[in-house]
């Protein structure tokens, strides 16, 4: 088992389930998680708790949102024989080792971590919540339960996948070399523009195209959406650099995108006609998510099964790996008996 | 089973595991609970966990600290048929209820308790360590996952008791109001002097009677112990109330305490003698402890079984509230299918 986990690289993956999933995230991460799934052991984890970090005042939503984003994964292919898709709050195990994480890691290297300082200035936190603080303590626990080797990220999340190497050599050399270093892999595109073109896609924006948008949301949002702002007229030569329509061609149609950009640039083809290009586009990737999304919504309990299923092969894990941190820190009592 | 507990109050108090228990502690906490036992539904924690936050890099230490610990208690008579003795590290919903507080404390709230602030500056922490820094969260984990109404603690502890039951309220707000706010109960006796007479008995600082002494370990230790230093002949007016081992006087023999006060003050007895009259005091209260440690050393898997009785009644009970919090917040998946 140890062996062959060695062998064949483990891929720790998963999205905080503070509201449903949108394009943004399929070409920041889920795209890569479809392919990965085939090369490596992946694990998807539904981050509930860490929802709690920034929405603990909310907490009627999380349980939607585990749902919902459920859907979402299955939807783009995620699946549920190659990878397994679990619930944080469901492996004790996770708070555990964050709290035995919590023991060496010191204050200040959270308060200084860059992720930890650019969110809490963008939510305008003064006082921070210990739990908030402490997302790259327990973030470590997360990559740590099961010994994933790759996490793939956006580009703003390096620092904590940095810290969960630091908190991961400190575990090693303090007690046994038991736990495993993760690697970052970053992806294609970190960072999809918004609707609005003033800011990345985002829920909080309400600049984002959801995963579950029927067609006709789709061509509505595109067709509303920010294009270049000194095009008055069709012929009028187009800036594709500044305009998010442009950067949805390049992120979902590059074969094209090309030809977009010089017509764009020439004054060759209109914002109307560059829109429904893409909406059309962006309905025929998105159909074969609606048809299996289709096939989940007519038996609710599927999900049900598929979240019981992956949350029992984690916790399997996580026990294992829980007895191994144990012995290493000699706190297993009754194990040698 | 809810009724019950509202009716006779439960009691929640325990040690870390840093080290063996001695006469500071016996007096301080020990001999009240073996009281309240009697009186109350009794669970007595051995906080292996918590003594990670100061002795993380010394766990070889804590395994052997759980049962020494385990062996005093059974020595002064906490009796394992009316309490619950029971191990934090097996209890790992005292970790999930840490992390579910750790949302809504803010850091300053922790940085500001007196307790941690004190304790920080003994230590000589400037950079504190993120479970340091959370202790009293997980204390409050503690109290809270068996609902416990009544903490004995000494008085530096108190502050950690009122932010308890502000994590209680807090949380009885933000859900629903499950959780019970904690009374404190301070002892008679909350601090016992060193044999040094210049600090409270403790083992950093060497100064303590451990409760697994023999006879004459307590004769020595009291012999060598500091008296009054103005007092040089045996006739010369005493200073009882500066001298320790006047205060072990008032601690285990109260009744004859006020006759040695004149005596010392009169000059009328000397110190020899006055420690000769405590060591056997001491070792009359300590013979029915010593026949109960020799039971358990000579029969070593009882402790074992102790340990795991506790942790067990102590794990369902756990789960229980456990299930209630997880209810409560609004995170309970699969308990409604």
């Amino acid at each position: 088992m140890t062996e062959k986990r060695q062998i064949k690289d483990r891929v720790l993956t998963g999205d905080r389930t503070t509201g449903k999933l949108h394009l943004g995230h399929y070409v920041g991460s889920l795209k890569k998680r479809v392919e990965m799934q085939d090369k490596y052991e992946t694990f998807v984890l539904l981050a509930d708790v860490q929802a709690l970090t920034t929405h603990f005042d909310q907490p009627q939503q999380i349980q939607k949102n585990v749902r919902q984003i459920t859907e979402d994964y299955l939807a783009v292919g995620i699946d549920p024989e190659k990878a397994v898709v679990f619930v944080q709050s469901l492996i004790p195990e996770i708070a555990e080792l964050t709290i035995y994480f919590s023991m060496f890691v010191t204050v200040n290297s959270l308060r200084h971590n860059p992720t930890i300082k650019s969110e809490a200035a963008e939510r305008g936190y003064k006082d921070l919540y210990y739990g908030f603080l402490g997302y790259p303590v327990s973030q470590a626990a997360d990559i740590s339960f099961c010994k994933a080797t790759l996490v793939p990220v956006g580009e703003d999340q390096i620092p904590h996948i940095e810290q969960t190497r630091k908190i991961v050599r400190r575990f090693n050399e303090l007690y046994k070399p038991i736990l495993v270093e993760p690697k970052a892999v970053v992806g294609e595109i970190p960072r999809l523009q918004g609707l609005d073109g003033k800011s990345k896609m985002s829920k909080s924006m309400d600049n984002a195209i959801y995963l579950d948008s029927s067609q006709e949301e789709v061509m509505q949002k595109i067709r509303k959406a920010l294009t270049d702002p000194a095009r008055i007229r069709k012929d009028d030569p187009g800036h594709p650099e500044i305009c998010p329509i442009f950067s949805y061609h390049e992120a979902f149609s590059k074969e094209t995108s090309n030809e977009i950009l010089e017509s764009c640039k020439a004054g060759k083809i209109g914002c109307v006609e560059c829109k429904q290009l893409i909406a059309g586009r962006i309905n025929v990737m998105m159909e074969p998510m609606r048809e299996r999304r289709q096939i989940y919504r007519s038996r609710p309990s599927l999900i049900d099964e598929i979240l019981l299923a992956g949350t029992q092969r984690a916790k399997g894990i996580a026990e294992e790996t829980m007895k191994e941190v144990r012995e290493a820190m000699g706190i297993n009592y009754f194990y040698n008996r």
